[in-house]
């Protein structure tokens, strides 16, 4: 069609849009800008678009065609369908293959029923890219995630890309290119944030309140079932796109590690900001999730622990989302972590003070040099404290704040100015266009990020972005709480760029496989997932206690000492002193103390008894299993006590938890947890965030740790379970005993995978 | 001036403003359809009022005669200024003697110098009320304290009531009457719900933001400094006020307890929700309050105690505050406590899963029998569970809404059926008006209260307000995070209706002016604040450990069996088996182990030498000290520590406090707080939301306690502490030992006010 679709002004609906916006126009970058094509590039810029199954009845056709108009898309689009006949002014065709033209990418909308023909039908074409919003796969039970694999097998043997099922599509903004029914929001403002989403109406929701926000989008995406390409290929593709400096992500799922693993990694290197709205922390929402797109939630706090060492921000609402997302892409990495806020409210300044806390945001106190210069600036003050009430002075002087801004900004580990002061949304508000103009003209003169704050949520508006542009202000956030929030990621995020951090060590592809329910092993080529774990050779089979701790001390874990008691003789020989505790040695036995395997404070003198005691119970009890002598060890009193657990996450690989203090990791689940490998900082940081931290740093009566020797011990625990190789199961030292410098595992336990 | 002021019609800016609004007329009632007037009615809904100060060129002369039109007041309004000249089109006078009438409020806003002359001429003039805008009080420290102090004491001498200072006054908009800087927002919706804030900017903030969710306001207060009227004093208004469905509250501090608890009583039998953000979380937000309005925050643990205990719903956010009190202003009292929700959106279900907990909100699971109905009524739900996916098929067929929504919400346990569906705020938006229809009319066959939810906040606005009262639509809430959260909190008030409480035992009011820094013992007549604790005649004083448990014996505590050793004599034929813990006894002593006063597992048979040791070790670590023997108890092994502490908050009166677990009260602050006298059942909450709690349920190898006899014990010691009166600071059972049904106090401590 070509220039048969209309094409209006894109924003034309507001003549007086702001200057931030009035310079925009559709990029016409080549691709080529990101050095290379990237192998999604003609799926998400394609130059010419078949709309399989659009009639003048359809709805779907109805919204499609006008998103091509709204963002006046200027390349090719033609329509195929039964009869072949035009629609809404687009030329119509019986089949891809008699399009007679080259064409990027087919959007399939036909009914489920005809969508495997269609796909062959546009490989016969010559098409290699499909987007396909027919919904009926995994989304409503196991008959459609048959379905949804006979749709995945058929693109793999076809050697095409595709995008969904029951997907909206996606809107690469910037490119002036819809292949989707989420509807665009007009004005088009300047492209800043891409929003990914598995879920079609919350991508076009999040778009929406991005626009609210006067927070342009570059790409918006709706990623729906995901059956091959999934929101980690998107990332992957924005990470070069230049018009996006922020990517927002609404998640039921990550079905594709490694890719998103790959993605984040290039993300930080470019120090492009992911912002993660993952749902899954509770078991509803699983459910939920699985019955919407077929997601698998997966265990919420290994997520946490993926996005802490990939450094992607994770949120907890649809608004942090974008608020956090929209912040950075407007500040960029904040060069320290500290917010200056400055109000001509008081309420606004109690808000800020009562809120950081909880938000996580830092409001460091300003020097007393900071301090000083404010006093002299304005007389009455009551008080110069961070946040700084300027008070109604500034309504009367709003010269104040052009004066007060930069001595603020100057203060060390402020890395962010917040301003709050009213900006109207609505023709006719009270303003205080002066304050605006000295904000203006304050901020450009710092060498920090600034942002207006308002006190509370609101729609901005033409209005404005107009006086945006008219007295040059920074990036504006609604709402108090959102901002601090929004703050205190950027801040932690800001940091993270800094750190190294290491590889993933993600699960063979057919373990993700089996965990979602479908064979991909053969067919997702284009997600190949690797292990890069070491291999399974060489591994020893630990089958007691012992050896388990034996094993740990050969990886610089030092264990408690112990003699493996096997007859009378050994017991009367042991040449140890002091209380003794035993216990029973056997692969088969799990709980010792229940079967009468466990013996504490026996004096040396009496260890043969006991070794009779010992084995006659557990005889006894477990009259079965296979007993293999009985372990001597030295009691142990006092100390805090530390449990160590490897566990392998079927999406993420092997993660390694530290809780502290028995009471505290059974009762309140008080626990870390990180990827493997761990390094010495990330243990370090894992002990600080443990709310029983207390206890390591001489806590009551109990010893100061030294903690870089605990960290050291607790890598090489991580790194043991890593030598066991892709068959281990799980790993946990309990307790790991900590008394002061003296560290030491009492106990180990080794689970191998029963699938091999 | 009478007809002066040009009177616009109110909402005569938007002329297709919602039906909701459309009958809404300034309220005509007289104030004594309150059954009888208030003793506050002439100063909040005065017939004719004063400009104390206004002149042609003060800007905030122009924000209260706008305020004047914008709410077509039409009671009498004049000025008075020095020179006795008309502002503004209002009569001016030179002195309020000058009027010649009867004046119900006197709005001062001259500069500081000139209010104390100003209150003279007001009170000569026969004026009972005055409001005070001018600021330079309080919240500029111990100089503006002083001179806040002088102007209430000229008050009290007078016989004025007065409002401020440092105040913006206040809008009664539903009597159409402003005293008040705070803004109008147009158009004027349907009262719904009260502001009262201490801060003017954020009673502004708040009046716009209830605005922009179409909530609309019956009255907006800024009580600024509160010198003698407090928010307490408003609240206590309000409550027969009957366009004001339920009251939002912005706090630093509260000023004046036993009328907010008396307001809150009344509110609560009335069945109208006080809401309050009361900031305080932090150490810093006490500062800036400090600075802000001269306030003191005091505990924010204690605050929540009383919030529990009056019923009043406490939020953190600027957001929460006005979503909530709009909620239950439209829902009033929800039946039960669950959400059914039903939504279009897959991903807007998964969001409500995933936040509910957070959010504390409770959205159960549907019983087999509504499952089974729900999938009668469409085939190809993949599920018909809580919160429902009724997926596009709505989008094609409305009419599954008006059938769905009988269904979830006939279920059991849902109290309020939440409707997640677009609803346009702009003209020309994409909505489903079908549906919409279909909603409308399914709300209207159910006897529960139900809400629409927008995914996001935005601003909903005249296009909203046509499309609810076209459709019949019921409210709407915006955010799917803020609507459970006030979900969450409408079910607790809810609850908490049913529940009888017990009376606040509140200081002595001169206890609380210490605290607030000013003397207002004699001057403070409107807020008498009396103590209704028990005499300070006739309490013993307990001055050592064993006085203290002897006392809580006397009271019904079981306390640990004890023998006073004041000889070798003594200690020799104590008649105690089984090891024992000798303890010093002295009353100068509050560390015993640090000076060698304690000796653990002391058989019968070593307690002389033991005893001698104990006072030769105390005698030379502290030879000074009163020793008053040596207390023998028996040891005790095992069993779960409790900490019960009684403590004097300056505000609140007497607290207790419970704590379970040495480490975890100690180490996490794990800790329920209480204002007494506790009820049983009131102990047995705060059990139930102690982290720890499973320690008492038999966790691990403790052993199950019979709760029922914990509470009581625990309600015994309260009523011990209560018994000692007045001049009791603090009282501490450390540890209340719980071994199963064995409950032993084991140690107590009182400590005495030192100021009496």
């Amino acid at each position: 069609m070509n220039a048969s679709i209309d094409q209006p002004s894109v924003g034309s609906s507001s003549p007086d849009s702001s200057r931030a916006d009035s310079g925009y126009a559709a990029s016409d970058r080549a691709d080529s800008s990101h050095g290379r094509e990237h192998r999604l590039t003609k799926l998400f810029r394609p130059r010419s678009i078949v709309l399989v199954g659009a009639t003048e009845k359809s709805a779907w056709t109805g919204f499609i065609m006008q998103n091509l108009r709204d963002f006046a898309f200027d390349g090719y689009v033609c329509a195929v369908n039964r009869n072949g006949v035009d629609v809404m002014g687009v030329k119509g065709h019986r089949s891809c293959r008699d399009i007679g033209r080259d064409i990027d990418v087919a959007f399939i909308f036909v009914p489920q029923s005809a969508v495997i023909e269609a796909l062959e039908d546009a490989a016969a074409a010559g098409i290699r890219n499909a987007a396909i919003l027919t919904s009926g796969y995994a989304e409503i039970g196991e008959q459609g995630a048959v379905l949804q694999q006979q749709l995945l097998d058929k693109a793999c043997e076809l050697g095409m890309n595709i995008w969904g099922p029951n997907s909206l599509g996606y809107n690469n903004v910037s490119a002036r290119t819809p292949v989707s029914s989420v509807p665009a929001v007009l004005p088009l403002l300047a492209p800043r944030i891409a929003i990914v989403s598995q879920s079609g109406a919350t991508a076009s929701e999040l778009n929406e309140f991005a626009h609210s926000q006067n927070i342009g989008t570059s790409f918006v995406a709706a990623t729906g079932n995901e059956a091959q390409l999934s929101l980690a290929d998107v990332i992957d593709y924005l990470v070069d796109d230049e018009d996006t400096r922020a990517i927002a992500v609404f998640a039921e799922s990550i079905r594709n590690p490694a890719v998103f693993a790959q993605a984040a990694r290039r993300c930080r290197e470019r120090r492009k900001p992911i912002v993660m709205l993952k749902i899954g922390r509770s078991e509803l929402a699983g459910e939920v999730a699985k019955a919407h797109t077929g997601s698998l939630a997966g265990n919420d706090k290994v997520f946490d622990a993926i996005c802490e060492r990939l450094g992607v921000i994770r949120v907890h609402s649809v608004e942090d989302l974008i608020v956090t997302a929209g912040l950075l892409a407007a500040t960029g990495p904040l060069p320290a972590s500290g917010l200056g806020f400055i109000s001509i409210s008081g309420g606004a300044c109690t808000l800020v003070a009562d809120g950081a806390e909880a938000a996580g945001a830092s409001v460091p106190a300003f020097p007393a040099e900071t301090t000083a210069v404010l006093k002299t600036l304005i007389a009455d003050f009551a008080s110069s404290m961070n946040p700084l009430d300027v008070t109604g002075a500034a309504v009367r002087d709003p010269s104040l704040l052009e004066r007060l801004i930069p001595v603020a900004a100057a203060a060390p580990g402020i890395g962010i100015v917040g301003v709050n002061i009213g900006v109207p949304t609505v023709e006719g508000a009270v303003a205080l266009p002066a304050g605006l103009a000295a904000i203006g003209r304050a901020v450009k003169t710092i060498d920090k990020p600034a942002v207006m704050v308002l006190t509370t949520v609101k729609t901005l508006t033409d209005v404005t972005r107009r006086m945006i542009a008219e007295h040059d202000l920074p990036h504006v956030v609604c709402g108090i709480d959102p901002m601090l929030r929004a703050v205190a990621k950027a801040a932690w995020w800001s940091q993270r760029l800094a750190a190294t951090s290491q590889p993933l060590l993600l699960p063979a592809a057919n373990d993700r496989a089996t965990a979602a329910g479908l064979d991909l092993s053969k067919t997702r080529s284009a997600t190949p997932g690797r292990s890069n774990e070491p291999g399974a050779t060489l591994v020893p089979r630990l089958s007691n206690e012992r050896a388990v701790l034996d094993f740990l001390a050969s990886h610089g874990v030092p264990v408690i000492p112990a003699k493996i008691i096997r007859s009378r003789a050994d017991a009367q020989s042991l040449g140890m002193t002091g209380p003794l505790a035993l216990k029973i040695l056997s692969p088969d036995i799990a709980h010792k103390t229940e079967v009468g395997g466990v013996r504490l404070n026996v004096v040396a003198a009496d260890a043969a008894t006991a070794y009779d005691e010992i084995l006659k119970a557990v005889k006894s009890h477990k009259p079965e299993v296979r007993i293999e002598g009985v372990i001597a060890s030295p009691m142990r009193q006092g100390g805090v006590e530390l449990l160590v657990g490897v566990r392998r996450d079927p999406t993420w690989g092997p993660t390694i938890t530290i809780g502290l203090g028995g009471v505290l990791v059974e009762l309140l689940a008080d626990v870390a947890i990180a990827a493997l490998p761990v390094e010495h900082r990330e243990v370090l940081d894992m002990l600080s965030r443990l709310r029983g931290r207390k206890l390591l740093q001489g806590f009551r009566n109990s010893a100061t740790t030294d903690l870089d020797r605990l960290a050291d011990v607790i890598v090489n625990i991580g790194n043991a379970a890593l030598a066991l190789g892709p068959k281990l199961d799980s790993l946990e030292v309990n307790p790991l005993l900590v008394r002061g410098n003296e560290i030491e595992a009492l106990d180990g336990l080794v689970i191998w995978r029963s699938v091999e």
